[in-house]
């Protein structure tokens, strides 16, 4: 059977990654867009999602590609009309409305599938293997990029749910909390907010996994020149460094995997086996430690921030 | 069987409520208490978990009553020695280590209890039932009260992960969710923080119910005076309209519940049922609304605060 899919929010990520992602994976076809002010040639368009649900062109699910704080309404919407959905990350804005996705689908028999796309990245599953038999001494990420550069002019990202500097943060805890052997809690955390923004631009923070193995995090938004994605792991054998973004590994200084960017052809192909099978992915953990980031975090003003 | 029990952190609500509650309990035994500067007669006393769990005074569970920050590590260490937990709220200071002290709890097979005070309001189990058959148009909840009494120099709650209002208005959002027949996610948070303070002194919260009905929450730790803790549920067959913390109940005008306060008692009577039938309680939902009022958080400052 192929999945009759609708993209929702033709914004840049469903431009840059979901259209060609979805043209190179077997067994679901691009029937249908929803978008405001967006339409493609070729597919079914519409303004909205309900628009797409109450019209006469037949979809088995639909992918969110909105921005998180209208999120929950869409997928509900889709649920109760017998849709599948698949959510970009992060898959809402609050923890507790992606628990109550997860179960409305659950009790309908749908498929909920919350990405998280850097989990793709071709270090991680080797990374997770490798660590499963390592005695880990700390970790620590550095997630520091140029908002300017990846988030042009998106005013979304710096209001309340658009998490700021997690938007991208959260990228590197989806790897961290794959690849961790334990689960780990925060202990610390900074939050820096420019002024005259609602959204930080700037976190330290400091966990700690159930065992006592310290996990330090930076993410930064201020970062020009080079961009660093990187996440050490200091283990008794050796060093075990996964960099730019998960695509790269080096385990004791020597290179392992360089692999070609397929995140997002990974998730789609997930999405088939997960809907084939009837069953949900819905790990809300790196949405949990934003949150508590949020709760315990200490704010401090930092210069203003002008597009 | 009867359980041997020793309190962690002798505090103000240690003592205005665990040690009667416990003395009032069949089943419990109050044998060790573990407090840094507090010792109590008649029973063996520890400066903190670690020594009353090294010591020979056999205990079989443990009641955690210190400040939410130092928690997770107490609980971690009675779980692995064998202990069943019982957690005050909030639990924890963030959802990722409670969590894990869930699934710990599990794979040993002791008890874990996230205790919710509240909950045992006499109102509360009424209140549910009732409105499992109305038809409700929205809730308002009023949680209003004066920190200068109730919080007299505990500088821990204006501390990150003390939770500022949160403190009592999780006990607010404990009954809530517990009242309510479906789900509800926050679709808008503004936080009021003291100018020299790192958390809110007060909160007004806008929830969603998945089927689109209202919950506005305010909280406010500014009132002198009579004291405000109510919840009013607006529904098609009339008001009801749970006061005095859960104490009362008035349906449609009339009123129908006043009893005399037996939460802690309720609580201890719970753990003893749940140690002997070898089952958890750990419904973590009142502290992820908390996480998400801050992730979604806007922070506006308002007059410092001084104790």
């Amino acid at each position: 059977m192929t999945i009759r899919l609708g993209i929702v929010g033709l914004g840049k990520i469903a431009r840059d990654q979901h259209l060609g992602a979805i043209q190179a994976t077997d067994g679901v076809e691009f029937v249908a867009v929803a978008s405001r002010n967006a339409a493609l040639d070729g597919v079914a368009s519409f303004n909205d999602i309900e628009e797409l649900l109450s019209s006469d062109v037949p979809v088995d699910a639909v992918s969110l590609c909105t921005p998180p704080q209208g999120r929950f309404t869409q997928a509900k919407a889709a649920l109760d009309a017998g849709k599948h959905v698949m959510l970009e990350k992060p898959p809402g804005a609050s923890i507790s409305e992606v628990h109550a996705l997860e179960a409305l689908a659950k009790k309908k028999g749908l498929t909920v599938f919350s990405t998280w796309h850097s989990r793709e990245a071709a270090a991680v599953e080797p990374t997770r293997a490798l660590l499963a038999d390592r005695k880990i001494r700390s970790v620590s990420v550095e997630w520091k990029e140029d908002v300017r550069h990846w988030h042009p002019g998106q005013a979304w990202i710096w209001e309340p749910g658009g998490l700021g500097v997690f938007d991208p943060g959260i990228n590197a805890l989806s790897i961290v909390t794959r690849i961790m052997p334990e689960p780990f809690h925060l202990v610390q955390s900074d939050l820096f907010f420019p002024e005259n923004r609602a959204a930080p631009i700037a976190a330290n923070l400091s966990f700690k996994t159930s065992s006592g193995v310290p996990v330090a995090a930076e993410f930064d938004w201020r970062q020009t020149g080079p961009q660093t994605w990187d996440i050490r792991i200091d283990t008794e054998e050796g060093p075990v460094v996964v960099s730019h973004g998960g695509s790269r590994l080096s385990v004791d200084g020597e290179q392992r995997v360089v692999e070609e960017d397929r995140e997002y052809r990974n998730l789609y192909k997930k999405f088939v086996r997960l809907v084939g099978e009837g069953r949900s992915d819905a790990d809300f953990s790196p949405l949990v430690h934003v949150a508590d980031a949020f709760m315990l975090g200490r704010r401090h003003a930092v210069e203003s921030f002008e597009d």
